[in-house]
């Protein structure tokens, strides 16, 4: 089988912008297997992309190469890098994108005109660049190949909680599509579960459970969900939109139980 | 060529859910061929992802792996299935998602927690089950060796049409992309067609047509459509809008031609 | 590798109409390739599905196979095409969707019933005979075989330009998923960019730069596109909707820098 190729972009699919890169890819490297994570980021949303990169691209065999445009600096100066690293390549713009997924690999500038498109247009490096270079590496360029080093690339800063012994807080960072809340406490801060009750903007949301089936449909529940952070939810419904106030970067605070 | 493994998910494609079950499924088998069937199924709606299903996965070859998840009660106490029929292998939740395409088919308990991703999260089986089993099962493992027999498992309860000499009742089931009304009026009841003319929710729609160029553009018509079924639809319009109220439930009636 | 097949609908991913078409490809030709270009062309428009088209299908190798559906006229009396040009070949309605990739192409009837699936239904030729005949022809049917000469076939009829030697007066003919404007005046006809002041309905855009970060975050901005037009934007915004009006058709004009 040939090497798998995964696209993440922030494209949507109402137009021929993905179908061009696949294209791109498969004409350089005709074996290789296109596999689309997503092209439905929220436009030009680099920290929901480096989200969905994290959570999907550990889970691909070795060697995968990934391909990620959010690239709202399209055309500026920023650098379009090659990322190796947890065994994998990542192909995309020096703007933070890459960097929850990888986030000790080592970077190279793609800086080889010729592994480009003829003419590279300067609102497309997706195709012109990213996908070429990728249908390239694809066909078995090696990565030293495709730039020189990088040395410090960027990183995304996120929110991070307080953590303190008797009171973490955090903050509602991604609201995924059934509107779920996930957080930015993590499965390590947080600890032992049962020790937690959990409020959301005031609101009093209880322990920790372990699934959505814990509470009766319509309620309200915290949980661990499958990326390691605590997430918030309402069973069967949608939390997002139950809540009365814009969700994202909502207050999240933990305190311990009440001795009885 | 690899083993065909096809998703059909209510996750939408703005998180990185649907790229984390195909990379489950390549590093598993690597030599799989992965197909979207859909992802947009109406979050947590299993009767129309069952009719998704039941429309799509026939048409693939002998041996074609279906991964459905649409699956409210993640985490609780409903069984995860591998169900063999109809020559295809679905994988699901026993919940009635697979029971259109399979009705006949024979059921096994995804029991063996081996084949599990190492940690199975209780909001997530998509990846940490079901992808990771159809990655087992695409690598040639067989299917007694994912786990015994499940015995009676869940079918869909479908709204019955009223079927008599001369009066045939039934209700729009499904609304399409394009607004189109589908029916639980299959050909079989219909019979004759010639025979009829259709109501809709009390609205003269008239007698059965070939295809939607039999009349003229914005006009009403009905038609055996692409699924057998008695469907409705306004010609380069969109029924679902047109018609003044809700279109899920409203009653569709045949009554015979009037004799001249 | 096999042959690859791609497919462009407006058939939405809400149903099992996609997967019901590459289950039919993948039935005749177990080891083709199916990618998706896109299946969110608006429901019947045809001129934004020619464009994506048009956009995606060069890029793809040589003998890439092309199925494009968007048939408002399904059932009717339009002729279902096989298009060979360009090295590549596409299949779709005789209703101008194939014409600006293919614009040259020698076109060829699909009146083999043999090829079809048993029964046509006369609501989704996508399904029984474009995928089905793109099937066969994938699994090395020769395009001589799907059915003889078409003879003169439908081609778009796009909005021109007016070229003169001091004004461009064009429109804009796309809106795309960031709410940029394309418009139907090419890279050829602007010849020199730096001649040109560009005005949107009236409202003053200025000279034509590189790319969005020539200007502030907020600001509008004029440049030649990837597809080789020029296009509109808002940095980092949302043209279509700052436009306080309707953003299709709406007029472009350019005149040359005053002189100083």
């Amino acid at each position: 089988m040939g090497t798998i190729v995964t696209l993440l972009t922030d494209f949507g699919t109402a137009d021929g912008f993905v179908g061009a890169m696949k294209g791109v890819i498969l004409n350089r490297s005709p074996g290789a297997t296109v596999v689309d994570i997503t092209h439905d980021i929220a436009a030009q949303d680099v920290r929901a992309g480096a989200r969905a990169l994290a959570e999907a691209a550990p889970l691909f065999p070795p060697g995968t190469i990934h391909v990620a445009v959010v690239d709202p600096g399209v055309g500026s100066a920023r650098r379009p890098l090659l990322v190796s690293g947890e065994g994998q390549r990542f192909i995309g713009p020096d703007n933070g994108l890459l960097s929850l997924a990888a986030p000790r690999g080592e970077a190279r500038v793609l800086d080889r005109e010729e592994l480009f498109r003829g003419t590279v247009s300067s609102t497309f490096h997706g195709r012109d660049v990213f996908a070429s270079v990728a249908g390239h590496l694809a066909a078995g360029l090696p990565p030293q190949s495709c730039g020189g080093q990088a040395g410090d690339w960027q990183r995304l800063e996120l929110p991070r909680p307080t953590v303190e012994a008797d009171r973490l807080e955090g903050a509602v960072v991604h609201v995924d599509r059934f509107g779920n809340l996930i957080t930015n406490l993590e499965r390590g801060a947080v600890g032992d579960a049962a020790r937690w009750q959990v409020a959301l903007g005031g609101r009093h949301i209880g322990s920790i459970r372990d699934t959505f089936s814990d509470v009766a449909p319509g309620q309200w529940v915290a949980y661990i969900g499958s990326g390691g952070e605590l997430e918030i939810a309402v069973r069967d419904g949608d939390a997002a939109s139950a809540l009365k106030q814009q969700a994202m970067e909502t207050q999240v605070l933990l305190r311990p139980c009440e001795k009885r």
